[in-house]
């Protein structure tokens, strides 16, 4: 009896140790990241109709297809990665977007599978989904937008998908973003929406967002997949140009893991149903960042395997592009990752990262500083700075470094999470 | 009884899916990929004198300090990193590359902390250290370098180290290469060495180095620390021009984590004991290839957390600048070394790394290769590829990635390995 208890307590002290290694105290089930409250709270765009359903294209037991209906008038903006590999379907958008906006648009998008690496049939696939979109919603196919994101290199099995367009057609409504939102995640762990209602001269606008994205996320002049609705009434290529201002502060600031997807689009509609005229900007395009930003934090903060968001800013630059390298070199060094995983103020790694982004930088002018708590000056840790202070910064959920090179007065702020065991379980595991 | 016993099987299955998740049956001591038969065979290079001892600079219960005398006449050339928070004695050994030979040499190397960012108390060290040897081996200080790696950021207890140079001194031998390799170890699981003999215009030639590094292994026109001694005869020029072109090809052709360090140093010493004059390169280059070469899959094969070297080589690019950007893109990925870490033919992740290099592509025109095994062609997977090879294949223990791009004649290889739970662990550790 006695060796037995002392067996099970032996055991009980290993499992501790490895569940510690492992960073894991359970399951994880939802990032611990999540915005708290959930799914926000949103309220229809006029002239968007949404509709999902489950066409096992990757995934069994759960929707992976969603299609949403835009009115005639709706102008359609987009960008998409600048991959040299990137899918069938981000080419076939490419070349669809800024195209006649009487007839209205459409948005079909299916996750557990990306479409991309798979050669002449990828076009097919894209042309068969597309063509049967535009019978069924009788509009011009050059209206219909595709987007697939999942597994890279395996064949769409497409006709999972166009069987599944009349179901989808019956099933639009106004309402249903939640739904959308939790039909294109992949390896995500909670749906990623946001919203904002502004007036404008007299009128009431709305701008509704969805986003998914977890791993392979370093968005170059785009991002990983995001939709974003209002009613406002904005030409095309005005259109365009704010959203393409406004992917670079958002979604080109994030980064996962430093790789950077095939299937990468975010795509920006404009119904125009409110009758407000947005081209002017200003207040609209604020309420535009403010979605977007939303949807790309969230994606950092549903990272794969993300414990802990961490936000990078660099001031002092020669300039904004030095100012960005070395936020990208902090934001993407494992070893800075990984210290931060472990809760350790290591800003040894900090100074590492600096030294390697390629950027001017002068030893003896950098300070670094970890929330408000002055580090690093003058080429060596601060006078100010108490060990423990720092280990008692780290334990936080939201993690703030700053750097500061002292040289100029070039700026960038880039958000990043840490790298966990997690990170690797997730994709080492086969094809997950 | 009985209910104990069930209790104490569900615990030990609890600690074989933890033990699997963390991929480890049990402590791993040393590199799996460590080379089989340990420690080469060398033999003494002629004006070579070594010793080590045990400072307690950073770690307790081992050497950690290490010098070389080197006769009069030695010709010494270097490499050195390019980060720009490089480390005290870095700077310090830049400036005494090429000096007057006529006195000799001598290099002091101390593990377990990294001497960087640590202000002018950082070179006040290096003054101290390098001041004492100069004094105890009677040349000048200028020819002393010395060389640092461990913590960053944290003052080197200087010392610790110039108390100990007496008993260097007493100590120095003409062998002892292994335990200099043991004494420049951080999380190094093995000592690195490497050897080669030669025969010039009828004289035996020798070359011997050392190196260490388990992590932060991005060289950047260098390389972690590592020493390499020859009694061949050669001018200071013309052994900096044949050093500088062997770095390209090996330290600066391996990546274990994308992370540069602020200590990386290459040192080559020539004493010319041989008599024989090796200027024209030619055999002599080919061996100190060879020896740099052996070292740097070494630094390699012990990368933290490594369970699989990976060898990539990028063919048929515009040119080998592009080559390279490819080849680095695939070693750096996160995703491409998680999966192989999962033994996971992912080809997929290997054509999303190329479509992120920046280098230009052609999805059309690239090829990918898993060893001899054709994976991809033609912008999709190849008709001839069977899952099942791809997945035989990814339980070697090196993998060969192999990239046709199509365009033109630029080639690159460069090396890397998986990353797995145990790297996250080694850098999540506090201070490791």
């Amino acid at each position: 009896m006695g060796s037995k208890r002392k067996k099970i307590r032996k055991l009980k002290r290993e499992l501790r140790v490895l569940r510690a290694q492992l960073g894991e105290k359970s399951a994880v089930s939802v990032s611990p990241l999540a915005p708290k409250g959930g799914f926000p709270e949103t309220a229809p765009v006029s002239g968007v109709r949404l509709a999902t359903a489950a066409a096992g294209v990757g995934y069994a037991g759960r929707t992976d297809l969603m299609l949403a209906e835009l009115s005639p008038g709706t102008t359609v903006a987009g960008v998409f990665t600048r991959s040299s590999t990137r899918s069938a379907s981000v080419l076939d958008c490419q070349t669809k977007i800024g195209g006649d906006s009487t007839a209205g648009a459409a948005i079909i998008v299916n996750s557990g599978n990306a479409n991309a690496f798979t050669g002449s049939n990828g076009q097919r696939s894209v042309s068969a989904i597309t063509g049967m979109v535009a019978d069924t919603l009788d509009m011009p196919e050059e209206r219909v937008f595709s987007c697939s994101t999942g597994v890279i290199g395996e064949p769409l099995p497409h006709d999972r998908i166009t069987s599944r367009i009349k179901e989808l057609k019956a099933g639009l409504a106004t309402d249903g973003l939640e739904n959308a939102a939790r039909a294109i995640m992949t390896t995500d762990t909670f749906p990623k929406g946001a919203f904002r209602e502004i007036v404008l001269d007299g009128k009431r606008v709305r701008i509704s967002g969805i986003a998914k994205g977890s791993g392979m996320i370093a968005p170059d002049m785009a991002t990983t997949l995001a939709f974003v609705f209002t009613d406002a009434l904005i030409p095309q290529s005005v259109l365009q140009d704010m959203l393409s201002r406004q992917t670079g502060p958002t979604f080109n600031s994030i980064t996962v893991d430093s790789d950077t997807s095939t299937s990468d689009s975010l795509i920006l509609a404009a119904t125009g149903q409110s009758g407000a005229d947005a081209s002017a900007g200003g207040k609209f395009e604020e309420a535009l960042h403010d979605v977007i930003a939303d949807l790309a934090l969230q994606v950092v903060r549903d990272g794969e395997g993300a414990t802990k968001l961490i936000q990078i800013t660099v001031t002092g630059a020669r300039n904004d592009a030095d100012a960005r390298r070395v936020a990208m070199a902090i934001g993407n060094s494992p070893l800075v990752k990984t210290a931060v995983a472990g809760e350790d103020p290591n800003w040894g790694r900090i100074v590492m990262a600096v030294g390697k982004s390629g950027a001017e930088a002068d030893r003896d002018a950098l300070s670094i500083r970890l929330g408000d708590i002055l580090v690093a000056e003058k080429g060596w840790v601060s006078s100010t700075y108490r060990e423990q202070d720092g280990v008692d910064y780290m334990k936080k959920d939201e993690i703030e470094i700053g750097v500061d090179l002292g040289l100029g007065s070039g700026l960038a702020r880039v958000w990043s999470c840490d790298l966990t065991h997690r990170y690797v379980s997730i994709n080492a595991a086969y094809r997950s």
